[in-house]
């Protein structure tokens, strides 16, 4: 079983506007997913909207196939999944998208073929077209306005395919591979910022010294700083409060 | 703090399509978020197009306010993401969308006004632009095909909010009490520093100034500062510049 197999085959019933197909074709490019089916399309296929719409997913298009009804759309697969706004009564399990993702890649890895549903854009799907799947998915919505258009639906299902089949990082720190400043150079560069702003009488008292300067030391350091970051301030307090004093340097 | 305001507001950098910015609309207001602002947009405002696009979100197209600059429109926010296709090397963390979220739900629950910016849809955000963001966020897609549009990219990251929402993680943060620096006063600190070194020829050409300025404007605010840290540093800076200049204080 190729890659291309392991992922489910994206089904579009009676989808009425090329526009959607082309733009649900984009985002399912953009998450890996290549496998598109038509059933009885409304908006005719082939559809020059689409190709506009699709933005470059070309492949998609190419490959899409023509089914005059669901069941002959869904022969092949052994596991349908069906994307419905509202979840009805049907005595079919509703899932999350990220739970039906998470399951996909189960039944993906298994060698199990499987696929998923999207209605027209004005009805959605009928209730026995529903009773094909083997399971709903509800993308949760604000109660007040639930508007997701078919193209829309798809991103989402998409996405939550492709996040739980990879592991990225959750953050990347860029300065993670830069050499992180030891504790002696960080009081080295509080020492200098303390020294130059003694010269200038910016505490004026004692007090106000022993108050502000932990505090300052703290501002500027809490973090750590790389090595690279240091000599930088190093530099910057240097030529502040040295670039002014006189003709040594201007 | 109201509901809406713990929720990020969503930036567009000038957007040069109505429809764009109608199904950012439709996108954000399914899943709960109504504050959108438009930068210098392209497309001009209000836009025909925008409201079709809509598709009933009209709450938010009534609401959206429109800036001149990029500085205007952030200047209201402690801490602004931003949303790049490329992870480029500048020093900024690069979150996923569902850690973004996390974060967005921590800032909001402790009070604190966030935003994020999406560029416009041809190029994207500018480098200087990016660099007003305290975090990137990139969205994962196939490495050969990564194309999604404006308001593709809104929906998904309006869907990681909502989804990360519906279990909200206990808030804390342990400077909750100290009111933030604004992006207008983080601005504010930077400008100043830039013309003091500028006075005393820090950064001796113009290329050196271009590379050098966002590394010393990340490394000083890339945690964010609070107001009276920004204070702080500007008596500092203020000082040094000009404690040894002349006979007024010395």
């Amino acid at each position: 079983m190729s890659a291309a197999q392991a992922q489910p085959v994206i089904l579009l019933v009676r989808p009425q506007l090329g526009e959607n197909v082309g733009t649900a074709a984009r985002a399912m490019r953009n998450f890996g997913l290549t496998r598109l089916r038509l059933v009885a399309p409304e908006c005719g296929w082939p559809n020059a909207k689409a190709v506009v719409a699709a933005s470059g997913a070309y492949d998609v298009l190419g490959a899409t196939e023509v089914f005059a009804d669901l069941r002959q759309a869904v022969a092949d697969l052994e596991y349908v999944f069906a994307a419905t706004a509202r979840a009805r009564d049907l005595a079919i399990p509703v899932l999350a998208p990220e739970a039906a993702a998470e399951e996909m890649h189960r039944l993906g890895a298994a060698g199990r073929p499987i696929g998923i549903l999207f209605g027209p854009e004005r009805t959605g799907l009928e209730n026995d077209e529903l009773l094909t799947a083997q399971a709903l998915i509800t993308i949760p919505t604000a109660p007040d306005f639930a508007s997701l258009n078919l193209a829309q639906a798809v991103l989402l299902l998409a996405y939550c395919w492709f996040r739980a089949g990879i592991q990225v990082p959750a953050a990347i720190d860029p300065a993670a591979g830069e050499p992180k400043a030891t504790q002696a150079e960080l009081a080295g560069l509080i020492d200098q910022l303390l020294a130059d702003l003694d010269a200038v009488d910016f505490f004026k008292s004692p007090d106000r010294r022993a108050s502000l300067a932990p505090v300052i030391a703290v501002s500027l350091t809490r973090r750590g700083l790389t090595r690279s970051e240091v000599h930088l301030w190093r530099g910057i307090f240097k030529e502040l409060a040295r670039g002014r004093a006189g003709p040594q340097r201007h």
